[in-house]
């Protein structure tokens, strides 16, 4: 007898890695919305875990954005119980928009169903869909964002208690899965909508792909893994600085011995400790800031959101709040 | 009267910056092709240059690739002369396809030629006129090409003696200045034709700053210069870890005792040195170099190019090449 086809083969390994965490008889929460790719992720460990011993169980977050979503997710829920989990939670989100944007909003909400889910079900881990096609469209929505490592280092594989298995698995390799098993999937009509940036990213990582061969989310997501990897260690080294430097003013000479891209990132904890928003800083505010040491030629205070100042003096550097105007 | 163009003051800002460098007297070539990028360049340095006492010229390099490229060469020069360089270099070259593609032959032959005149007039500097625009399509071409800091850290601003001012200069800069001082410049057509990868990387950026919004050469830009600043330090790090290694077999725990990102660095060192051919050591190499420290579990050697073998035994890793097969 033939094997699973390789897709399907790819995936299960995957989510058995993710699964092999746990001891056997701990719970286990596929976060599923019936798209392909978290159906693909819930038809996988409905084959892995009983194998394991792990207690597994489906959360379908009900976002409550379109009309008939009650009917979707239950719809969702049923199909999941024919996959053989027994445990199968429905759990309705009141999405309220703060100003951050509709996705933003969700998101949080998804997120927090999540969490009192796993709590209510003591779930020693959470299983998320999120795919290597995600991941690429997660690091060209950073590009726009930000810049540097971090802006470019996309979901992490692991953060608390959730994981993300498919991050090395394609969309296309999820859809393989349900149609090698003859599974039904449902595609949200909000992942064609343009006005989402997500989807704006989707559409622009195909022109990419068009425009320089294939290869570029795997590209995109394998540079998210490695600069992930970077961020991370930068900025422990700039923790560490940050607290061997301690309070300021600071000395320029113990400044100017940190590596330039440790002193980068000094600077914007630095400015945040004193008191600066920290979406608000910027690399023009922290070049500012380090021109104060290596292009120092007797320049004026650096303005800085807060509003703060920085200011060079007597071989020292002190970030401050300017008196206010009377 | 009114300044200058706010395009044309930054243009000027950012060579005379580069010009500051040397000492009066000194000589700095431009490489000037006639596009509007190293024309502006051109007109920037012959402005700036003679305020500064430096003596400024400039090499146009006729690659010889289209009918009547010899002309077009002499046309420059003589444009160049007019804005009043009086040192103005032809240098025809043979650009030699070598496997790696019309692109990076004539590459190669322009940085020789270049070498050449430079030594020729012992110029102290000679500036390129890559832009903001060039340094995001290098990036986006890094991307399809590899992965990890260094893939996406674009071009330097400086090497050996070549500069780079205009790396924070649009293109659309470039233009303004020209309009600005009304001079003509040449449009290549080898810049429209999409068999080259840069004309690609061109319209793949387009596409993106359309599906995301503005910005994205931008952002592609400073990632550039932050993720360049991060892989030097990193880079610098792994050397100083391979130094104090020593020659392998290398114990396990001196391996693991450093930082993962310095760690990668230093096993794509090791097995370079080895005798790996550098250009076929992959990410995937290495992470199954580290997965002999990681998640060792009595695995058999890793198959490496070259061919060579890391193998793990008795607490200590070596990397050999196999003996040959009689």
């Amino acid at each position: 007898m033939a094997g699973p086809h390789p897709a399907t083969a790819t995936i299960r390994r995957a989510v058995r890695a993710a699964l092999e965490e746990v001891s056997p008889g701990d719970v286990v929460l596929v976060a599923c919305s019936g798209g392909a790719d978290s159906s693909a992720l819930a038809a996988a460990t409905a084959f892995e875990a009983p194998k394991l011993g792990v207690r597994a169980g489906v959360v379908v977050v009900d976002h409550g954005l379109q009309t008939g979503s009650d009917s979707i997710a239950r719809r969702v829920a049923d199909w999941c119980r024919t996959l053989g989990f027994d445990l199968v939670h429905i759990t309705p989100v009141r999405v309220v928009q703060d100003g951050h944007g509709l996705e933003a909003a969700a998101r949080d909400a998804r997120y927090e169903a999540l969490d009192v889910a796993a709590d209510r079900y003591g779930a020693a881990l959470v299983l998320l869909g999120h795919t290597l096609d995600d991941q690429a469209e997660q690091v060209l929505l950073g590009l726009v964002r930000g810049a540097g490592a971090r802006s470019l280092s996309g979901m992490p594989q692991t953060r608390g208690r959730f994981r993300r298995p498919l991050l090395g698995v394609t969309k296309r390799q999820c859809r393989q899965l349900l149609a090698d098993e003859e599974l039904e999937w449902w595609d949200d009509p909000m992942n064609e909508d343009t006005a989402y940036a997500r989807v704006r990213a989707r559409y622009g990582l195909a022109d990419l792909e068009r425009a320089l061969g294939p290869g570029v989310a795997q590209a995109l997501a394998r540079t998210a893994t490695q600069l992930r990897e970077d961020a991370d260690f930068l900025d422990a080294l700039a923790d560490d600085a940050v607290t061997a430097l301690g309070p300021g003013p600071w000395a320029v000479d113990d400044l100017l011995a940190l590596a330039r891209p440790v002193r980068t990132r000094v600077w914007r904890r630095l400015v945040v400790a004193a008191g600066a928003p920290a979406g608000q800083v910027s690399t023009r505010h922290t070049d500012a800031c380090d021109a104060l040491l290596t292009r120092w030629h007797g320049q004026g205070p650096v303005s800085l959101p807060g509003p703060l100042t920085a200011t060079r003096s007597d071989g020292r550097v002190s970030i401050t709040r300017p008196s206010p105007v009377e």
